[in-house]
């Protein structure tokens, strides 16, 4: 959750040593911030830190925050942003067929339960056309039967009309080259259907129901070029029992799905997820 | 989950006594009907069934199985129905202000994930009316401030004309009457915004951020004359920190409300659920 | 949970068709038995049923449940067995160093938590003797340090000596050989520290770590010749966040693994565990 | 959890003002404290901090911590502690007839699950003493059937001769005294068989059926002098079904309080809780 008295976010990550707090937060008060919430973690000898709080004095824009923290930054090698918490995240999403988790997004995006302004919704198929444009959000129809590098193409295209700080996989279920991820140079995350590592590839329920397994889950992750195995963002799992068909699997599967996704994305518009070393920092 | 090959589903229940499942098994045996799933209950001296299967013989009607069972019904001495799984219950929903609930049942009516007839969206404000129009279901605005007879006259005028099944209140904040309910004679689902029998009445938020909670929950239940004393049907909860303010639990509380509240549906629209003795019998 | 007042569990399968339902209640309610619950799957052709309730006639022991019903079940195909509910299974639990899960065991054998009668621990290690004996739990030392075939004999000598019903896998970390499986002849239940599919075999929890996984797991499963293939039983998971280290993954999935464990010898002491081609239906 | 490699934790609250985390952690970066997890919170104009690290220079003992800190906490009006993690806590632990509480704690000490030291178990009944003597734990015997004044006498005596950090209430079912808390002058942490504030007082589960709700919990509080109403540190809950008799729901709720309660022991232990209030600030 994010303090509603938060007027910046500060999020940083740097090789770790002794007096980064001390060196950071004293930065902070220099500048009569008020801190709200502190989480700071090292591991594996590197340093993660998000701080929210409010200004004392007069406000300052994100730029001149940004600006005044260079030397620090510098000093310390540290990669870091600033953000205002009220900003909304400007969002493409790419679909299939599947309408679940879709509706999810654009639900939140509605009901201001997400802090996203969804730019644009793109879609091989044309089952999800008719929802989509009644919500007057702008539907962009990319069929996938041309080759890979001519339709996603016309995807970046659209990526760049609409200039989004994040795209949504929301069971897109073509698999993205290396050259668009490379091109589209945003995070992109993913809603898997199965609890990762569990599962990769094709028809996860179908594996599971096999497996006979009691609990089926999903995993919103950040997309990189190997398939499913990039940095896990989010994870739940729910309980199933023997009178689960694959069918039955998919529909509470399918539920999960988008609580996981809807979660992830919160996290990730609270600016509480740093990405290192194919694993996620995520701050509560 | 209902079984994908299932053509019929059985509820029933009546006085316990011994060989009530082989009078009521024998005669679906004898209607070449196949038991793929059966579910048996007794406690209190009273006996809870239900059956789901398929048909080897010809197809019969919903009103023939009705008719043929009545002699064993009466003989006894049990309350029953029999429900066709295809079947779309039809529904007209009750809201106010707040738009996640009603977006979650709207979403999952749209993706075919509830089996719902959504006939009718019934708000005493104006605030969700564009989102619900644009769905094209139809919107009705009954305001609330004028006494409570005349303007509930309105809402079971629109029960009447769209003949539901079943009312959903779906975060609808004003209490119904006795005459209502006894006018309405339909089943009244409500949402409550927190794990009852814990912070009845207003602000449950409020009364659990000032208590300390660490989970904060929603609960399902039938809507009788008594406010928040109705059967249960389905709750859950979700850990909250320190951190969180009552805007967070707020936020947080109504991913859990809608979750709940869709759960209760599905099973309600899966013919899963008897009421008795204020309680319900909830079967897997 | 077992009702209070069974005095009989019935459990059986055999291939599916119409009628089967009536037959076997029909036979129990010529024996003037009163069912309290009753629960029947029916999936790929195979019916599964349980039942469990109280004799309004004469107390019938065990031995002439099993043969009145023996013609029937030649008569259905039948694999069925009757079980007193208050019978308390015969235990020999295998350990190895960890204490948490052979602790677990102990602890809920001596509350009364669960019906068994633990019968003797053995153990590959001396660590835990001093506790374990200090409890009046007879405890066998089996080194594993010579070759399979010689300790496994000295294993089996002492399953032929304790007559089990069951034999608990309580973090034992030897894989038990084919023909141990074959001369055991009675269920093996392992407590396996993942969620499986997910990270089999060796040191799981660093595979989680390094995978970066949002939840760990634990699964309790029948030991079959498949290492780690066996049908599954219970599962359950935890949540975990960046900052637990491998260490901290084991100690909070130590908890995990003895609530699954305690969870499956449950169902499996309240008879509600049926196998099936790799699968289990798991009453509730 | 706390860091593998973590020397030192602080604990330290006081009113909140810009500029307190640099004053802090300066102070540390001045001792060449090298800091590996730093949680802080603010709220209701109030600053919480949890610090834990190691030395980078010479070790200084927890006194020479306190001492050296002593100017700041002045200073800033600061209630504040240093722990050495790897110190085992004194514990006293308090019972009356139930095993399966005590048995958890028992069981996490022999373990090394838990960092406690067990100096001793009271109890009101003889029903535990065999157990719990057995596992060479001192067992006192402290009959309530006198006046409350001359047995919490007798509890307060073996409580000045333990020495105890903590007091922990296994399911301990007599309420303690204000004098008796006064006198105790240590934290004393209950575990209540209910999702408080559910079901307060007698026979939480007997209210639990009647209400019929579809979850039961439990809660781990500090007691203060009102009754279940001393700030709540954990609680979770299970999921029951219609089928649960209060005697199931009874089995089944006694493994969420044993859990519950033992996961509030290791927050204590790890130096995790600050009271403040009438609610507790509980960092990850």
């Amino acid at each position: 959750m994010t303090n509603d008295s938060s007027e910046i976010i500060f999020l940083g990550h740097c090789p770790d040593r002794v007096g980064l707090d001390a060196r950071i937060t004293g930065f902070f008060a220099g500048e009569l911030f008020n801190i709200l919430d502190l989480s700071q973690h090292s591991e594996r000898g590197r340093f993660f830190i998000r701080i929210e709080g409010s200004e004392e004095g007069a406000r300052q824009s994100i730029q001149t925050w940004i600006e005044k923290f260079f030397p620090i930054a510098c000093e310390l090698d540290m990669e870091y942003s600033f953000h205002d918490p009220l900003e909304r995240l400007r969002v493409v999403m790419f679909c299939s067929k599947t309408l679940s988790c879709p509706l999810e997004i654009i639900s939140r995006w509605l009901s201001g339960d997400l802090r996203i302004d969804l730019r644009a919704v793109v879609s091989n198929h044309l089952d999800i056309e008719p929802v989509v444009k009644k919500l007057a959000v702008p539907f962009h129809h990319v069929p996938t039967l041309t080759e890979k590098e001519s339709y996603e193409r016309k995807q970046l295209q659209i990526i760049e009309e609409n200039r989004p700080d994040l795209v949504v996989l929301a069971r897109y279920m073509k698999i993205l080259s290396g050259s668009f991820l490379v091109a589209a140079r945003i995070p992109i995350i993913n809603i898997h259907h199965s609890f990762l590592p569990s599962f990769i590839g094709n028809d996860p329920y179908e594996q599971a129901y096999r497996r006979g397994v009691k609990l089926i889950g999903a995993t919103a992750h950040f997309v990189t070029r190997d398939l499913d195995e990039g940095p896990i963002i989010h994870q739940d799992v729910v309980r199933i029992g023997h009178q689960f068909s694959v069918g039955d699997m998919k529909q509470v599967g399918a539920d999960i799905e988008k609580q996981v996704l809807a979660s992830a994305l919160r996290k990730f518009t609270e600016r509480k997820i740093i990405q290192w070393q194919g694993r996620t920092v995520v701050f509560h």
